[in-house]
């Protein structure tokens, strides 16, 4: 998995059939921008765990989304 | 998903048969490029958003197509 | 497969169902910092070996998992 | 997808068995040089364009083959 | 596929159960180290041909292997 931190959210009107509802979060990963599906509610500024690829797509079981990095949970501050 | 600008499109008249027909744009990846089937009809200079590799692939439900790059939306101005 | 050496442990109080029990390690990767679950108790400075995507979460078989990084071997110091 | 230009041919007498007959052609990519199956006939200096991972791999029907690039067309000169 | 050139190899005493018997070989690409299981019985130095991802791990018939590099071949001297 990668960490980085949410930076923005963004949003798509003309998308394919499949996107699933929800947020589509901006996040910055060691200077680099990935867009990532967010089922948790996270904030911007949090610091959040992706995991990406087929493992990422697998978390959507009820129909095939075209979803390739996931936010698996939010890194606890220490 | 990565995110990228839509700055051509790429023709192909020699490939394999599983090609599918459609439009295959050249999108700029913070300075890197790379290929992606557009099923939306997206313009050039279009903001879009992009899911890779087996992810890619399982949108061709009919037939299994050789594409490892897919626009699944554009992404809203603010 | 990558090498790395574990620099730390990350906790996520806030995460999706499917994540498993089990310690998550930072593990720097030539200057890059990937997140890896960690089946074998390693420590901090410990060497380990990673193998990445859908071939390190079919190490899960029970239940699906949201790993795409898994520590499958410590390096001997030689 | 990626695009490169193709710049040479890598022969392999040692291999494994399941290896495709064919030709494997190395491409360069923005600077960074990647070995691609080629079932098109590419030659020397040609802009092609290439499909990674499994996708690529499922190219093949009749047997599995260790395929993780593959030419999917050549580039139009435009 | 990549080609790098075989630098050393890896022991791992402690590992996890489904790491298959055989030589993990340490391969320089272009800068960068990975390892890659060798079934070809490679030495230092050789140029060496490698597939990565769900690819190599489809390698392994018998059993579920934790493998994400595979040299699939050496490459001829010309």
């Amino acid at each position: 998995m990668i960490r980085g931190k949410v930076t923005g959210r963004v949003w798509s009107s003309k998308h394919i059939e499949t996107l699933p509802n929800g947020a589509m979060l901006e996040v910055d990963i060691e200077g680099s921008k990935i867009v990532a599906f967010d089922p948790l509610g996270c904030a911007e500024g949090e610091e959040v765990l992706i995991t990406q690829g087929s493992v990422a797509a697998a978390f959507f079981t009820k129909h095939k989304a075209p979803i390739d990095a996931l936010i698996i949970g939010s890194i606890d501050e220490t």
